[in-house]
């Protein structure tokens, strides 16, 4: 646990997302508001302020600090951030680098946050580029996939880095006690697969972790696995596919129950149905603490959904705080550098 | 269309699949009783004879041919081949290199399968290694996924030809004229992706085929692809994963109409809606033309499910009957040898 004698301090994109700033601003008042965590808005003082005074914040741990405009989601990242070094997310990370704030929350561009995040933080030893993942699936909410698209030609020891980043996931965020690790492959024997997953294999296995051999793609949902390790181009095709097949499935049954009298009396039956299944954001899981987290950064950097509003926002400021006072980075330097000695990478 | 003045002649291999000889026996005598078509039934003979005596065949252009045992799904296919090199399923394939053959038909071990088709009729010119593929999805028929499982770790002149294969499957067997075929990736543009989508784009940009670019995870199921190109560790978990999340969804619906009293009025207007979109298969498309067929090799093998009962036999043999007659092998010399001149490879 981190010790300090200050509330957490979050810096917040004010200028990303699609609502940005009315709904980021308006989150980061509802946040203040409840949660013990102090605020800090990031972005050009006009934009900002003007949103703050539809508020009563005189009394609340909010403050504004000014920024040299923002990056746009469709600038090249690193060239927008070499034009505008004080764009707000990149001045938000320089404030976590500087102690001014102990963790970053942006719903702005996911290039410009990572790049930004690798520039002012670093990585942890060890990992050579981040990794996202998390619970994606509501039917198996105990089952985190990682990684979901960051890295999509990766090396067998980075899956290994995938699988450490699960497993504290697991432990931490889901207080799940000896998570069980799996890779995710095309049959269950050692030495099936391609190439990455054959190496990989060996490497896992000893590796200390909870490790239970392969899955295959039909045992994703079952709850088998706490974590499902991938390479970022399978976890992302895999994520985008369910979220796919969800939203044509739920269409074609609204359809089908809208064109047959008889079966308009079953809507709303299977309305609870479906949202039981699936809630109400097709596969993600959605907002879960650490959904969002940049893993792999030498510090708290948190992506929020680009369409959030502000009780989203607020709710992530909160999440931010928790994973601060967890100090989950620390758990993982241990973890990672405890298993990269005893296999030697 | 392929000239001959003999009915189609199929082998088929009675020793293969979860009841063999007994369902595959009684598919082979309703194909034949139904079709013009000459089933070759090749096994040992005393357990395929003694379940012929069950019917009444005098008549039926249905013939045993001796084979000198059979292979078991869990040998090694090289190794048992090589000891029994005269198995039913290595037998069947030599009938159709002799000439005696026009298709071969089995449901038992795909790898004894494969190697015994690769080893009695070669490949097609530019064909490396067979590839497997179809409209695995119900909920969107007039969408191939191509490969399912065979190549691991292709290069990009392979993706070229599962894209050939496909938009000739398409045409010849869905209908569709002119078969749009696209590169699943993990983004829209084309320098999104891993190496080999990164490569592969160029080359299908300049096939000739009809080529619409990428295609994320979220869009397989859309209908907007013909023909989706991928390797074949991606599909295989892609395919399984829609199986397993179709089974999960179903069996927690049942689990959770089961459990609410006022839920279980809704149990058959769900179970209808359910086969409705699913079928009763899962994600399979299952039983189509061109289903289980080992497109690459030099001549028409079909690979039916383990688990086929003897309507499910009877219904392979038949659709090996019109493989046969369409002359897909040709078709596929000829368009391959066309692009691969065309790419220069």
């Amino acid at each position: 646990m981190r010790e300090t004698n200050h509330p957490v301090r979050v810096a917040l994109d004010a200028m990303g997302g699609d609502y940005a700033p009315r709904e980021i601003v308006k989150g980061a008042v509802l946040a203040a508001e409840k949660n013990d965590v102090e605020v800090m808005l990031v972005g050009p003082p006009d934009a900002v302020e003007s949103e703050l005074t539809k508020y009563h914040v005189s009394r609340l741990p909010l403050h504004c600090v000014e920024s040299d405009g923002f990056i746009n989601e469709d600038e090249s990242p690193a060239q927008a951030l070499s034009r505008r070094p004080n764009a707000s997310i990149a001045k938000a990370f320089k404030m976590v680098k500087a102690g001014e704030a102990d963790a970053v929350v942006g719903a702005g561009s996911t290039g410009a946050l990572v790049t930004s995040a690798i520039r002012s933080m670093g990585l942890v030893d060890g990992i050579e580029r981040p990794v996202v993942g998390g619970p994606f699936f509501g039917i198996a909410p105990n089952t985190i996939l990682m990684d979901c698209g960051v890295n999509v030609d990766p090396k067998p020891s980075h899956l290994v880095t995938f699988a450490v980043v699960g497993s504290i996931y697991a432990k931490r965020l889901l207080n799940i006690e000896n998570p069980t690790v799996a890779l995710l492959n095309i049959g269950a024997e050692e030495n099936k697969g391609n190439k990455l997953t054959r190496e990989t294999y060996p490497l896992l296995q000893k590796s200390g972790l909870n490790f239970i051999g392969n899955i295959e793609g039909n045992e994703v949902l079952s709850g088998r696995a706490n974590v499902i390790v991938c390479d970022g181009f399978v976890g992302n095709i895999l994520i985008k596919f369910g979220e796919g097949g969800i939203d044509i499935i739920k269409n074609v049954l609204r359809n089908k129950i809208n064109s047959y009298p008889l079966l308009r009396m079953f809507k709303k039956p299977f309305k609870v149905l479906s949202s039981a299944m699936f809630g109400d954001n097709g596969a993600s899981g959605g907002s879960g603490v650490g959904d969002g987290l940049i893993w792999g950064v030498n510090g708290i950097a948190l992506k929020i959904h680009g369409a959030s509003r502000a009780p989203d926002v607020a709710k992530k400021i909160a999440q931010a705080k928790l994973v601060v006072e967890m100090d989950l980075v620390s758990s993982l330097k241990s973890e990672l550098s405890a298993i990269r000695s005893q296999l030697n990478m």
